[in-house]
């Protein structure tokens, strides 16, 4: 008999969120099961890291097969504890979410969530985050069970990649079933935002960041395109800010 | 007489920074400025970005040509309130910096500074990095000047590609002149990490993160290699996760 998969789980909602706890149920029926998840929702802390401040996870919770630590630290932090100091072994794989809300096209780049899974594919871990385009505390997870258990076995019996890992939208609940899985690029999108300008009760003037999002990318194979379409979104994604395309254009004397 | 370019000035180690200062004094004599600086020092703090808590920048000092506000948020925030709020108009360019610290290879992933790059560049707004390798605080900026007025008027002449911005880190002083500048690609360099385990006085345990630089990349046109070798690398670079050359080969039934 084979020995089960270490999974390492960690999200950016925080620990209480129903998707983490929902993606914990999921796993634990897929492997031995270690929780780092931070206390506080860190929603748009990117790829923040703690350097000025120690960490101090706390063990919260222990069964067979299982270890749940909460830390005050961001998901970067929580892949960096499990690596190096919290797991007995390099886990098999990295799962981050389940996400309230879309880490499709640019949402990415402020996202904890799929940090967790960039910082364990920098390192050779296989790594998936899943997210739901439902940004609600309260959002209904009932529909991704059988999607989520389907990509991770394949990453699971498959692996993937050097430095590769997986950004997984999934359309929220409605009416019409999840039409299938489709594996696409990052669309070119972007919020454009508006900054509220309200006064405190001294009069001074703050702002609060709001925005909406706008798709100006009409190409059929992007995340975006085929959330709308029903589909869930797989995006294999790499660290490499590097604009290959341009580098030999660019030239100083 | 053509008008001035309007430049945005900001860094991720907040407005008291020496490299700060020195990029503000090359930048006042290139266009009219204007500083949206963090208060305090935003490191590691990546592509952040406040949404849970108000922003309240100060105008701390004008005079002709000139702007200084100080904001409680990070590095992208101030590109973003720039963007749509503090400035009368689109900023012809935004520079970021002088980091005092590498953002070479891997470390662009946790750098504030290269955040506020890349979300200038997905607004279309020609942007630079600048970053020294020496991250002391009193690190030796005298040799930067002509090399970042190069720079930077030749990205105010010819501007720079759509959704494109550019990493530029610069050899610390040494008794030999840099030879030059390299556009070359990110190297695959990666930090290994070591927590440092103590105790709090209440006999807790916790945790400070170390760690140390290691760059298996034996490419020869990368920015470690270049910056080893004591020339400026400059890395043009984009914000695009996907893992393009490995779309095709991943498949769900």
């Amino acid at each position: 008999m084979s020995k089960k998969p270490l999974i390492l789980v960690t999200n950016d909602d925080g620990v209480t969120a129903p998707g983490l706890r929902k993606l914990i149920d999921i796993m634990r029926n897929l492997g031995d099961v270690v929780v780092i998840a931070s206390e506080t929702a860190m929603s748009g802390m990117a790829h923040a890291v703690t350097i000025r401040t120690p960490l101090m996870p706390r063990l919260i919770k222990e069964e067979a097969g299982y270890k749940e630590f909460v830390t005050n630290g961001t998901p970067t932090d929580n892949v960096k504890l499990g690596k190096h100091r919290l797991l007995n072994r390099t886990p098999d794989l990295v799962v981050s979410g389940i996400n309230h809300g879309s880490n499709a096209s640019i949402n990415i780049i402020y996202s904890g969530t799929m940090a967790a899974v960039l910082e364990a594919a920098i390192d050779g871990i296989p790594a998936i985050g899943f997210s739901l385009m439902d940004y609600m505390p309260d959002a209904d997870f009932s529909h991704v069970d059988d999607w989520i258990v389907k990509i991770t076995e394949k990453v699971l019996d498959e692996g993937l990649p050097e430095g590769v890992g997986l950004n997984v939208n999934i359309p929220g609940i409605s009416d019409e079933p999840i039409k299938g899985i489709k594996v696409v690029k990052q669309a070119k999108a972007r919020w454009v935002e508006e900054f509220e300008e309200r006064k405190d009760p001294y009069g001074r003037t703050y702002y609060w960041l709001g925005g909406h999002f706008v798709n100006g990318d009409h190409r059929t194979e992007t995340d975006e395109k085929v959330l709308a379409d029903n589909y869930i979104s797989v995006v294999p994604v790499k660290f490499d800010f590097t604009a290959h395309e341009y580098l030999n254009s660019f030239k100083f004397d």
